[in-house]
């Protein structure tokens, strides 16, 4: 999806999604030689930048999400909606399809 | 969806449903130049216009809309209603199909 | 649908269901000229003519409908049940697929 | 469906089914004139003859039907459990699928 | 599905499941010509053999089913699984898939 | 699915299923003579060797399984999760899969 | 799924999911002889890695996984999220995909 926002910073995710960058992967291998564009395989760990409020229970009560600004996460290999900010690209994702935390 | 409508303004959306407007990308280049309408990309930015009542629960009481007419929304790339009024085109959501406010 | 029923007034809509009667496009142009039938587009506004007691909740209680006989409404592009009286056509819609209401 | 009933009459609908007989075309024009079988269109009309008990709800309380026999009513184009009694073709609707009541 | 079983009897249900046997259709006319096989129609009718004690609703308490063994009843044109016991077919229905009782 | 499983007996089932084995045809004609095992008809009739503690319902609740250990059952033509454990082949059904005890 | 993640041990599965290692087959013959890699059978067979904290039920109460950290359990066919951390590969399942626990 295509924006004219001038920083991500603006994006506040609705209910329970939950707005991630992808982590990229080194360019250069451990030997320090730079990889072309085309050897660097995309990793499916993120970022998360935002979080909603929470989607609603059936009561009308919120379900807070599951990880917060700053986690460091597993998404899938597919889904979510990519948005492009500024040449960057984002995805938001349900907190549900948020496979696991990274603890490093 | 064609309509005979003489204002836009005289929608009343029903249960959850959010009339939005995509904002136009800027026809001009940073640098001045107007570009031809064919290069203009289209945004998934949105204003809302006007919110229904919102859906039921299920015993029957009101869900408020997350978001509220003035708002500046992230819409998904495919799906709505659209609807034309007058040449301009506006669509329809559901509440919970409105992926982000954009705070600026 | 074939009918032969004599007059739409005897239709009662069961349940949640809205009997409405799309609003036809002017077959003249403003400047008066009459237009030729192909080139009168169809229109998504339709009048409510009669509506159901309401659908059931889980408790078997009635939700009553959200709009009501008179009602000028927006109608989706697909879908409902076409009805033919007397030469005349006719849409049963569920309560929840009507759009917007229009009020002019 | 083919069975080897005798009669109609020893049908009992089950849970919220409903059995109707699709009302027959008039044969004849308004000027007397008999149509070729061909030319008579399928109405959409029906005359209940008989209802099930109810469905149940989710605390196993009956939800009574909300047509009964002698009702004259305005069936879907498809769907439905044609059953063939004696040459004569009935069908079983569930409740709620029966679009209207027709009151003449 | 083919079993070793010496009696359909040993067959208890389970759930809500229904046992039932076809009722075949008369192989002579009402003349008292024989027919031959392939000219012998399959009935939708079926007599109850065998009822389970019922399904159970979300707080685990039974639904008892709607029909009972000796029943006589119009079975749905597909589905159900068939069962071969000594030569024999019958069929496990669910229990909300029977359309109707006949009495006779 | 390949197990290196030393016994079956080794399986604990979780939630509502069930594990079962179905039952062998004989391979010898009534008369007493052995039949090619191609012209052994597989059964649909099958020994039940463990259960799970059952499912749970809405609220968390268990919900035990309607057969034990030792029960003989009639399995589903099709669907289960074969396993294969030291040449044998076994299958885990869930408990509302299974659609009848045999009695004998 | 390809990460750049140190350590499997860093990951901590959201929700029900449960985080498993397939156990490889015997590469080897009980004879001694060593097996070239595509004779050896995929295993069904899995140890947990790490749980969840639980999935949310209605009332947003977790409900524990069923399975722990240690557990040797058998595992579907198909599907689950497959996780490559340094050339071992891994996966994630929901927690009522896994089968059986396997007790030895």
């Amino acid at each position: 999806m295509t924006t004219a926002l001038r920083s991500i910073k603006s994006l506040a995710p609705l209910l329970d999604r939950v707005l991630v960058q992808r982590i990229k992967a080194e360019a250069k291998t451990t030997g320090g030689i730079f990889l072309p564009e085309s050897a660097v395989k995309e990793l499916n760990e993120a970022k998360v930048l935002a979080v909603g409020p929470g989607g609603l229970d059936k009561d009308g009560k919120r379900i807070a999400c599951g990880v917060k600004p700053g986690d460091k996460v597993l998404i899938p290999q597919y889904g979510g909606s990519p948005i492009k900010v500024q040449e960057e690209e984002y995805h938001l994702f349900r907190d549900h399809e948020i496979l696991a935390k990274i603890n490093e």
